[in-house]
């Protein structure tokens, strides 16, 4: 982890959509990506924003009141304990940043749940 | 800052290299974008890492034992207390996040010394 990190060759090792991997670490948070294809759970984290980025694809960002929908290029920070859903239509590549010892799905649990791995 | 953020058009606000803008916040940190060219200043963070994600063009992070070089998509945590001079030689584009309150030069200070401003 005190090497530089090439986004798209993480990506590659990914085995499924929803089950990020870590690829590196700043301060107490970790730095992960993910692929996100279909809908993901309805969560929220109370104690922390959620910051996602896109790199490749589309996302939505489901909230309760809105749609957020991201292209390559473009970021969202979800604020601590605002429920949201994750959904793309198509694969998306996305980096996310959450404190270290984050769950996926939040306070919602459930078959989601993926664990905290590096990659 | 509750909506997203389309990092290219925030780019394209800045005034000059290195002289980085926040695009929002996550937690106690702000998630900034800058142009980088040329070199900067010899610095070090006592206590934070450094997040550089480049999105556009390549930077060179020089290390006092080697020199990190990024290209799109490569990103790379300086860890804290350990000196650096980002060095572009043709324009790059890059993410940075640090801990609000973080001044850019870190420990070293002068000319090249911005500050802290939204975009």
């Amino acid at each position: 982890m005190d090497d530089k990190v090439n986004l798209a060759e993480k990506l590659a090792l990914l085995d499924g959509p929803y089950r990020p991997g870590i690829v590196g670490y700043y301060n107490d948070n970790k730095v992960a990506v993910a692929t996100m294809l279909g809908e993901f759970t309805w969560h929220s984290h109370p104690d922390t924003d959620d910051l996602f980025l896109v790199l490749d694809g589309h996302l939505t960002i489901q909230l309760r009141d809105r749609d957020v929908e991201l292209g390559p290029g473009e970021l969202f920070v979800v604020p601590r304990g605002v429920e949201h859903c994750p959904r793309a239509d198509e694969e998306a590549h996305v980096l996310l940043i959450e404190p270290r010892g984050t769950v996926n799905t939040g306070d919602a649990g459930g078959a989601q749940t993926a664990p905290e791995r590096e990659l």
